[in-house]
């Protein structure tokens, strides 16, 4: 925990001046503190981390969860790891440690020593390709436990597997049996009940889908389907407690509570699709391996906002031309952290944040009720338009800046790259953090592999299509045959059987459309590749091909969404 | 002329009522009034317009033009008028009509008659089918050529035997003198000198492009370079007599003097630029005809323009809250106008023209000197971020209003369409007027065809890359291989040799980035076949291939730009 300061850019450093060779044992990890049997040991060196390009060998992530830089891509540690494994024998003993020569070593300059399950591991040398970044030096010199607790991840075989070539001893008994006692709760026992129906695509943190036949049943998509995309544990927030901060503006720092924010404001109410940076980053897997949640068509949806708009709560609390004529983003904070006491955090362009266009909310109610927990009970920002990691739950605090959050998930996540660039060239500094979305579109149904009745003669297809930064979608396009020929889909914008709502004035179509077409069956086919690609206001139009957009972080993924079925 | 006011959707009413089956003649054109002679005629049944959807064959239509709704598509006559053609016998004689007998059929009702060059046509059943609209009724009742002076494509053979199938009768000597007497001179006869480099793609009315080994030299496109898109011959404005009317603001009618815009509002500079919707038209044209100039990749320049900005004038003149609470649309028209006196005209949201952040510019200078003639001289306005047919030229009126223009430009040109969308089935109120622009992107260097020396062992690409809407260009990733593997391009956002310029403000990044890269040659490739595509910061990019975009008007054409060239 000392080394908190110093953590950023670390990594970085102990490349650069990481220059002795190293040679080091290791074992599979103990079970618990009486596993002290070690199974086979690899000797490393610890140079050359940039010699090897060419993995011979990765083991496959599937459902992947980002947490507080906790991104996991282990077939990196293979692709640099590699190389150092020369040799492989017995070791029939290690030492043992007590914790506080374990805690020495919590720096770069003292090597990085972590505990696990009665094990001691030197990870020095795994820091600089820990695929979480340096948080993990977070816990340099003390247990990994706490940490794993709040990334399910961890536990898994492979993990696990990486974890066992750094060990170097076994930790005494009593400092064993002392960690045990301090080991905290399940951080995820207080998470709130979920509905049954969600596709769960991690349950630490929780983070699940709606299936697509349900997706577009109705415009509004019920709170209870939404999906649903935490980085950390559901904060247990007791509304007559909450305060709300908000700092860099003229009267210093401010604190409302939730009353203040419901009285003081006019209620306002946006209808918005909120989307994950990675809905449909399956589609990218299935090219390559990306890291990140396997997101299906679900991680989007459609809902009403009500709460106090940002800029009416920035004004009354002095914001003028004095604070813009500095200022340039609005930092958000949630009151979900880690266990080091680090938030979840983002931030947005202050242009957007102040815009009368803009419509930014401090939403406290979600289609016409309380928030619910998941959703980011008391309050939460919504940013019309923006991509959803933007949109921080359990809001805590507020902060006009100068710059950017500092975030991991603003800096080190959610930014795209170009499909030849990958985790050993990438520099998240080059990328700009994602904010306004590219144009989308998905088919709900039918779904991939169904079977289409032939005497039927006709196909409906239904789907959803949405588009960032307020640009309405004018037109969806689909196809039977791969994309050689084209229809044109009815577009809807309220609830099957409702008029239509009013069109939105431009650059302020928050909201998605759902679609809809029946088209004749091509006479004799047996197979259907059905295609869809939307348009959007300044038409945009969505790529052909997942591959030219495929990134390491398997985000952005908006090519033609294509669905194979059956004719019988 | 008198059914002007009845012209606006009257083709449609004809397609409905008209349902007589009528027998008549037609010969080619004589030559001037002395072509007496008839070769063949040809009977016709006006019926079953609709019948038709399969065209036997089309006229190859290139270098076309659009004007005043005369976008020409004859193969669109022909796919319609050719089940009408059913037998070809010869006509001796024709019969001979006065001036005053042809003006008796200058409505729908009456018949629809015209005159060119001393023969008269019944085009009563074209009306309805006519490429350019029912523009064609202007000339109902008296002589084509002073409209078609206006069109240079008119000229053309093609559109000759057309006119030819119509023929009905002579005029008489006397008529046909008074004509010649009475018309005008070439309306183009005033337009100023071009640059030789110019690319010429019409030249009546004036449309030319710069060549894309020029493109790129420079970050500011010289004037002389820049392309020019006209629609109508130049207007000679003298500017000690321009008058700038504005309308629809609680003052009334408006005028402004030249001198009024420079010393009333302070001037205002803005580095944009400036794309036609048919940039790159002629990667469509390889796909399948479209109708429209057949643009390279050098339909766009970047300029600095400076002037004053719309919203301070309309704000001087009374715009606020109440005209807000009712206007959506900011209308602009030009002083080139056609024989009728028609302006080109065209119209902007509202919320962009008055935007802080729109920088919209009623501009008087381009690169720091008067606006030359064929860029608008003496005010043009300069709408950053949309397509250049919005940025209209020769500004002499500007209407506050809750209605989109009604011109042909607004209304039935620049939009967009799915590809299964033919001039059968197009309904142009289905799809919006363009305004803001896709990302778009193309490699100047090296050229189509061009040979690289195997010997340099790498090959230097160049290119431009642009984004509508303000969206900054934040990557272009290019490619040797047709898109297999892609590097990261250098991006450039002033003069080469100069420094950076400063990040623009989110959402304001009108400017185009200039790209180059060099990369290693393939080991014993022969042929490359180059690919560059661009990434905007709202993480859009360009669709892989054109057909999927492919849309009858081709307009949007941004798909990845690829060049093949050899290696030897």
């Amino acid at each position: 925990m000392q080394n908190l300061k110093r953590c950023r850019d670390l990594a970085g450093f102990f490349l650069r001046a990481h220059s002795a060779q190293q040679l080091r044992n290791s074992t599979p990890l103990a079970s618990g503190c009486s596993g002290l049997l070690s199974l086979r040991w690899t000797s490393h060196q610890g140079q050359d981390y940039y010699g090897s390009r060419g993995p011979r060998f990765r083991y496959i992530v599937t459902g992947l969860v980002a947490g507080t830089g906790v991104v996991l891509a282990y077939g990196l540690h293979q692709s640099k790891g590699e190389q150092a494994a020369t040799s492989v024998t017995r070791a029939p003993s290690l030492p043992v440690y007590t914790q506080e020569e374990v805690t020495k070593h919590s720096s770069i300059d003292n090597g990085v020593w972590v505990t696990y399950k009665g094990s001691v591991y030197d990870i020095t040398e795994f820091v600089a390709i820990h695929p979480g970044g340096d948080k993990i030096l977070l816990a340099a010199g003390g247990a990994l436990e706490p940490f794993w607790a709040l990334y399910a991840v961890h536990g898994q075989d492979h993990v696990l597997d990486i974890l066992s070539e750094y060990k170097v001893g076994i930790l005494q008994p009593e400092d064993c049996k002392k960690q045990e006692m301090a080991n905290p709760a399940d951080p995820y026992s207080t998470d709130p009940p979920r509905h049954p129906a969600l596709v769960v695509n991690s349950s630490k943190p929780f983070n699940g889908e709606t299936p697509p036949s349900l997706l577009t049943d109705s415009y509004i998509t019920p709170s209870a389907l939404f999906f649903k995309r935490n980085h950390l544990p559901v904060p247990q927030v007791d509304p007559a407690k909450y305060k709300l901060q908000l700092e860099g503006l003229p009267e210093g720092t401010v604190s409302l509570t939730l009353d203040d924010l419901k009285s003081r404001f006019p209620k306002h109410t946006v209808t918005a699709t909120l989307q994950c940076a990675g809905n449909r980053r399956s589609d990218m897997n299935k090219i390559k391996q990306v890291k990140g949640l396997n997101w299906g068509v679900g991680a989007i949806g459609n809902a009403t906002w009500s709460g106090a708009r940002l800029r009416d709560v920035l004004s009354f609390y002095g914001f003028g031309p004095e604070v813009a004529a500095k200022a340039r983003h609005v930092q958000f904070e949630g009151l979900d952290q880690d266990t080091t006491g680090t938030p979840y955090a983002a931030s947005i362009p202050l242009s957007k944040a102040v815009s009368e266009e803009g419509d930014v909310l401090l939403a406290y109610e979600m289609n016409g009720e309380d928030l619910p927990a998941d959703h980011g009970y008391p309050v939460r920002v919504v940013v019309p338009g923006i991509v959803g990691a933007r949109n921080v739950k359990w809001l805590g605090k507020i902060v006009v800046s100068e710059e950017e959050s500092k975030s991991h998930w603003q800096q080190n996540d959610y930014k795209g790259f170009s499909p030849g660039t990958d985790w050993d060239t990438v520099d998240f500094k080059s990328a700009p953090a994602i904010q306004e979305l590219p144009v989308q579109s998905a088919i709900t149904w039918p779904e991939e592999g169904s079977t289409v009745d032939h005497s039927m003669k006709e196909v409906t297809l239904k789907g959803y299509a949405w588009s960032g930064g307020g640009r309405e979608v004018v037109r969806v396009d689909v196809s039977l045959d791969g994309g050689k020929t084209w229809h044109v889909a009815e577009l809807q914008n309220s609830e099957t059987g409702q008029k239509p709502g009013p069109p939105p004035p431009p650059g302020r179509a928050w909201a998605w459309k759902l679609w809809e077409i029946t088209i004749p069956l091509p006479e004799g086919a047996q197979e259907l590749e059905l295609v869809c690609k939307a348009v959007d206001s300044s038409y945009n139009s969505q790529p052909d091909t997942v591959s030219p957009i495929w990134n390491l972080r398997g985000v952005l993924s908006t090519a033609w969404h294509r669905v194979k079925v059956k004719v019988e």
